[in-house]
């Protein structure tokens, strides 16, 4: 009992491409041998043709909005096909609609399906005649709801006695399987209805960035329903070799998107740089949304240039819902990079307090941007579907891949650490402990502070229906000291996640550091308060450093280091330090980058304080106006304007809009923007799609970035 | 709270690469400025010599065998260093010693441990003095049970009032710390002594082949004592990019090496190849054991041709072994081999009853070789500990890496497949249904026989102490239709797996086929007896239908078809059929392989009858013979006899043989063995290791393959 395959190494995979003959147009029985002169049942039975009922079919599905000239379905649920014959029906014929995918299709495997229409057996599509008028049938087919999601072949065959006679290919019937969030047996159904409109049909998005306390946001077009984006998204399947076999399985696609998003390892969507460099391709600050970045992806097959954590979580979601999944951008603030994978974020300081970068391996990022995906987990203990975790940034390697999850979010809110996938490095990033090591002169290291909140303080995520900020930090977390918090805590122990036990010393001075919002090309005004709780009075040596870092924590530039010294009384006192650190300090080291880092360390006696501020610097706003009815296929302008208020000309400015279902991604590069010069572009426009609309515009130079402006006000009516 | 760190990507992985300086020979201290003149305690104090004492580590380790000049220890045991000063110590004399892997040393992640003999604090490991003999000191250090596995560089360093002054590197004092399964705190921990001699120090081991019925076995040299497998090993995992801060973590470690163990995608050590075209390398019957691969990879860094999965396994199993992890290599019979990773393996036939393989997917191995790994899984639930599946073969994808496990046996035998990793695939190897399709004129399936027990029949590993096989299929599964099989069965399917519920109609009709053993180059003889249950008498229409194929199933060539038919009486009637099949019939398509596949197919009316039989064919015998004092050190011959059998002469005969402790892989190629010629070639060799040793020597040509020898009762003194 053994078959005739090869290894599985060489399971073919193409799906697009398999623009081959599929099977003879005749093909006869091999099964029998009919006697000479027969005239078997269906003769002269022939196909005029084959509609695929678009108008029917779309809005049913919720696929209007797809602009491709093939019709997209959602399985699990009916969608219904016109075949003209060449006469009525009649008794005693036979024929079937059979729908192909990838190369090499089988029945076994789902990639084969052949439907039927009367009480013979077939494949596992249910099909119905809804209507018969003359040579005209109208059929209904059902797709099962774990069918294999992509782009099928349609064949009409006639059992015409000695053999099948078959429609030739006509890539016109060709039809794209979607998830159905609306189908109750889909493993991603999504019960509410506002939630499946913002999930799976918003094309248009808000992440949120920045740091604690001063939070932004930005638009992201998804764009999952332009021209070629659906394309483009099975292409990434494709390019992954993933198996046709396992598309229908939301599990293992969801995992192989999180692995191909990025770059590493599979020549994926999008290289990652965190450097201050991108010569070599398009800043990460420079994109408007996903489209411009898919559609060169799938034209080249060469990865694009460049991505950091929001762009590959804003491509990925539109991989997700251009798919059919359930999906939302997800902003974690302060979160855990830990190396290890233990639940210790490790922070090592020299004996005198300041900072040992050489000899710290983790690292907290200012924020940090992931993919939730609405899903039941038929792999796993009941209680875990619902919003899983996926990580398409290349932060760590999941299993030697860059790649991440899915991981349950109810997993994570028990510390259910035991099931698949990546669950403890996901648990750590919103969880870990700040452990603030000294390391002595002899290379040992004594832990003096441990800071449990510091990390993952909050996630949000755009809300439904608006584009307001929605805070789901308790689906993660239990309230930080609750019993429930506890049991988390220490079953993610039981798990192997190694937790801090360290004995601190007691201490009785501290300090904080405020500041308030800054405009680039301004002074930065620091406040920090010294307190003593302690009954001897102390003299702290301090110390201010200063510092251009990433968002993702990792320094850019050390500018500044001021050493000064505070005197504190007894019993509560406190001392107020005011420092001002100009813009002449800052502005020749920012690079790319928006965000001063700030740390004040201290030491009296035996004693040591630390505490940090981020600074997100404000940058001068762009404006963006648009004028015209807002009707779909009536010409409409737009207008961006933008005055450089810096005493500095601005080169080489690039300034790029788009807008999913208004116009494509436009861009206009300024050799030179001269300091309080105005520049001022217009745009016109054909809308292609109704209701709530948005543009975006981006401008971006080698010495200003993140500087956006939106047209959001915006409903089209047909 | 930030560091300075580049991502992870960059994290540094080199280790055996790392001979550069790891710090500076005097590192004045940084938080303290001296008075002039001012002489500090340790001043003059000197080291003179550093002793790592493996006369007397070694043994307690366990560690004699390994063929290096460095020391090599197990973590969580105490071992012993002699340092000898330039003066005996007095007070306020204050050294440490250091450990350092990697090439970017950490204190915080345990790759730079700092170990003190005083109160002073120091990192994780444990120091004490044990002796003091004037200037020489001899100390303890008890590395933790978590530690770090790999090559460390070891450093004396004495605080010198203003600094510490440092020994030079010296690659003599480096010293390899290994898991240790005889240590209760080590994750490998294996408390039975037979089962650690066996399953950690025996070097030389017993695989089974063939098929259910007719098992055959055959010696792999494990020989991870060999000189340079430990660094091969090594450099394994450094070719892997392992961070080394994740090598003391087992379930990593294993992931990883049953990735890198296959070439595909990483460039790991063997390349598989089930064709029968080996011209591009070794046919993997051509090995005698791993020392040959482990070395050539190492030194060539290029993947070493071929391997098919008894190779896979048996250089795994050296690979685990070598760094002390307690391992088996396991073979399973009937090995399914499922394409979507459901419970069923789907096999089609067409309307006349032959094997429809275009059509058909899956298969089933005759066997299929896989290892097991004694260890705690911290990460998961208690109960799932012990025995863990791990295969390094390419068959299937696991999470995109050509790689498979850990899982736990204990899962597997529970259902339990909501844990990671890769516990749905191994259960599906040992438990899936087989369900035989009839696909019809329309391209349709209907199941028409399920079998539910012919796949997984036995699961065999080498016994311990002894070549005897040992059935641990009861490791692996409840007794078929238990009660227990039944709620294994049931969880399975809660987690995923779709079982067969299909309705096959009840068959009155049965055939089986058997037959003897067959030596290459005789006669096959197949009996078949046909049975009917029923109470109507039936003519069927039969075929034997006969195949070279490999031992995965895969047909290489279908060399026979036989029409015949057989008239059945009612009730009970039973008629037989002899079919001989000659080996001028057969010999001519063999190729590389050894293995005839028949199937006997039947269809009378709707009814359908199927059986079929794996035939090994035996291979012609090679002698081995060993004469002298079996003494360490003292010489030794070893004489290898052949008789060409056969009436044609065999061409590009190429013998090789090795021991374990005994000799080097040699090799003889023999240009042409005429018909009834003999071959006689001796070669001399010293022991290295007492015990009990054995030799392999293994002949291959063209078309001859898996002849072996063994001279296995040699006992060696010392």
């Amino acid at each position: 009992v053994r078959d005739s395959n090869p290894p599985s190494s060489e399971v073919p995979t193409s799906n697009l491409g398999a623009m081959e003959e599929d099977f003879p147009e005749f093909e006869p029985f091999e099964d029998e041998v009919q006697p000479r002169g027969f005239i078997p049942a269906g003769e002269g039975l022939m196909v005029q043709q084959v509609d695929m009922c678009q108008q029917q079919n779309k809005p049913n599905h919720y696929t209007t909005a797809y602009d491709t000239g093939n019709l997209v379905v959602r399985r699990g649920q009916e969608f219904v096909v016109r075949v003209t014959f060449s006469r009525p029906l009649a008794d005693g014929d036979d024929f079937q609609l059979e729908f192909l995918i990838g190369s090499n299709p089988s029945a076994s495997k789902g990639s084969l399906v052949v439907v039927t229409f009367n009480s013979r057996h077939s494949g596992p599509w249910m099909g119905q005649i809804l209507e018969m008028q003359g040579e005209s049938v109208l059929l209904g087919i059902t797709p099962t709801p774990d069918a294999i999601v992509g782009k099928f072949r349609t064949y009409v065959a006639i059992s015409a006695g000695s053999g099948m006679q078959r429609t030739k290919r006509d890539t016109s019937t060709d039809l794209y399987l979607l998830f159905n969030a609306w189908c109750p047996t889909d493993a991603v159904f999504l019960p509410d209805g506002a939630e499946r409109s913002e999930y799976v049909l918003n094309d248009i998005g808000v992440i949120n960035q920045g740091s604690v306390g001063a939070v932004s946001s930005r638009n992201w077009m998804y764009g999952q329903f332009e021209r070629g984006v659906l394309d483009a998204c099975i292409h990434i399947l494709d390019a992954s070799r993933m198996p046709i076999f396992n598309r229908g399985n939301i599990i293992q696609l969801i995992r192989k998107g999180s692995a191909m998003i990025n770059s590493q390892d599979d020549n994926g969507v999008l290289v990652g740089n965190w450097s201050d460099d991108y010569s070599m391709g398009k800043p990460p600050t420079s994109w408007t949304g996903s489209v411009q970045i898919l559609l060169q992806y799938a034209n080249t097959g060469v990865p694009v240039c460049f991505a950091q954590c929001w762009v590959f979580a804003g491509v990925f979601n539109t991989f997700l819902r251009c798919l059919g999944i359930p999906s939302r951008v997800i902003t974690n603030f302060n979160s855990a990079h830990d190396n290890t994978g233990n639940l210790k974020t490790e922070l090592i300081f020299k004996a005198d307090g300041t900072p040992d970068r050489r000899n710290t391996r983790d690292s907290i990022w200012n924020y940090h941007c992931w993919n939730e995906v609405f899903t039941v987990r038929p792999d796993l203990p009941n209680g875990l579907g619902g919003w899983q975790v996926v990580d398409s940034t290349p932060q760590e390697t999941s299993d030697g891949h860059f790649r991440c999850g899915p991981a349950p979010v109810a997993a994570i809110k028990e510390g259910l650490l035991c099931h698949p996938f990546d669950c403890g490095f996901v648990f750590a990033e919103v969880n870990s402990d700040v452990v603030y090591q000294k390391r002595d002169r002899y290379g040992t290291l004594t832990p003096y502070r441990v800071d449990k909140t510091y990390v993952g303080q909050c996630i949000y995520t755009k809300a439904v229906g608006s584009s307001a900020t929605h805070d789901i930090t308790h689906t993660y977390k239990y309230p930080e000291g609750s019993a429930d918090d506890e049991r988390t805590m220490s079953r993610a122990e039981e798990y192997g996640c190694a937790r801090d036990h360290s004995e601190v010393p007691e201490t009785q001075l501290s300090v904080t550091i405020s500041c308030e919002q800054v405009g680039l090309g301004h002074d930065v005004n620091l406040a920090m308060e010294f307190h003593n709780q302690g009954d001897v009075p102390r003299t702290v040596q301090a110390n201010l450093a200063g510092s251009v870092v990433f968002y993702t924590g990792v320094i850019a530039t050390h500018f500044k280091d001021q050493p000064f010294s505070v005197t504190l009384c007894v019993c509560a006192a406190e001392e107020s330090v005011m420092l001002t650190v100009t813009a002449q300090e800052y502005m020749p080291h920012l690079g790319a980058q928006l965000c001063l880092h700030f740390v004040v360390t201290g030491q009296a006696d035996d004693q040591s304080l630390i505490a940090s501020k981020v600074v997100d610097l404000q940058t001068p706003g762009l404006q963006m106006q648009v004028s015209g009815s807002p009707q779909v296929k009536q010409e409409m302008v737009v207008t961006v304007t933008f005055t450089n208020p810096f005493s500095f000309p601005l080169q080489d400015v690039y300034v790029a809009m788009e807008g999913p279902g208004l116009m494509n991604q436009r861009s206009h590069l300024y050799r030179v923007i001269e300091s309080q010069a105005s520049i001022s572009w217009s745009e016109t426009f054909l809308p292609r799609l109704p209701g709530p609309r948005r543009l975006v515009a981006v401008l971006n130079c080698r010495n200003l970035h993140q500087v956006t402006a939106t047209a959001s006000s915006l409903h089209f009516t047909i």
